[in-house]
């Protein structure tokens, strides 16, 4: 085990605001200035032009992120079928648990799996059963709106994110670095 | 300046739940990886051994964290008298101005200033002085619970982050690289 005496946590992220991703890479950065090591793996998003991909490559800070998904599920500009969507999300996730079974990291983010279970493209008794199996030391944040009850049943510390006031509503374009 | 056709934001991190600090680093990790510069300057803090503190001494990576507050005010532990948070909050603010007016970042973060407004070391006029000032492609993002009215009327992006469960109430210990 990497994390003696370490009580890993459940942590999710939910809720309709900015903030949920950049909190767990937040985290992952804090982690890895004790030394630990993070990865994320991202379901649904496909782009690879975030920041943060960037930043992994140039840095070697004990930060990992593999981008899994095929994109947002049914909104316009989506160009796979569902059944595309759903290869995508349980490859992701048979990723997932192989390495949360590694014991290979401190930390593993599975970014937006709360819009993969949301879309059904993986069933939350998988992912339940997954939280009960993690090794007891790892601290496992799930991210994404519309977290479904059972997860957050099953999470210690459950944060919502949530949108007071946004400048896209003000036709303020996004801005890199900051939405990307 | 830094920033042609960019359209810097007021970006404010409110609410009574884990996330906000970690949320503007994970923003400062992303800006990185983009190339962009961010100052983190702590408000109240005064802990020196938080994860973020110890990543940016290790990786060279475009982000710079100034500690500059004298810990929680009228709490349990605090060790100073109230003119001191004063003096403190008011070298940071300062030094806040100077860095803001410099345009040698793309992002500055105030972290924790919303307490410092909330504590009455420093004035809601000042800060909203300050935010009308700032160059126009700077990012600058503001952290801490409540913050005041005022200030979320000059803000584009506001982001309540909400408690919903926490493990610490059920007595779990805080975890390095999770809670510091």
């Amino acid at each position: 085990m990497k994390n003696k005496n370490v009580k890993g946590l459940v942590i999710v992220y939910t809720g309709n605001g900015k903030g949920k991703t950049t909190a767990a890479l937040g985290m992952a950065l804090r982690a890895a200035g004790h030394g630990q090591k993070t990865l994320i793996i991202q379901f649904i998003k496909s782009f690879r032009g975030y920041g943060e991909l960037k930043f992994v490559k140039k840095f070697d800070c004990g930060i990992e992120i593999k981008t899994m998904g095929k994109g947002y599920v049914k909104i316009k500009g989506d160009r796979f079928p569902f059944e595309e969507h759903v290869k995508a999300a349980k490859r992701a996730f048979k990723f997932a648990k192989d390495q949360i079974l590694s014991k290979k990291y401190h930390i593993i983010v599975l970014d937006e799996i709360n819009i993969a279970l949301d879309k059904k493209l993986l069933t939350v008794k998988e992912v339940a059963e997954l939280i009960k199996k993690k090794p007891s030391d790892l601290h496992l944040i799930l991210t994404g709106r519309g977290a479904p009850k059972k997860i957050i049943q099953l999470a210690d510390l459950v944060t919502e994110v949530k949108e007071i006031k946004h400048p896209f509503k003000k036709g303020v374009p996004a801005q890199k670095g900051i939405e990307n």
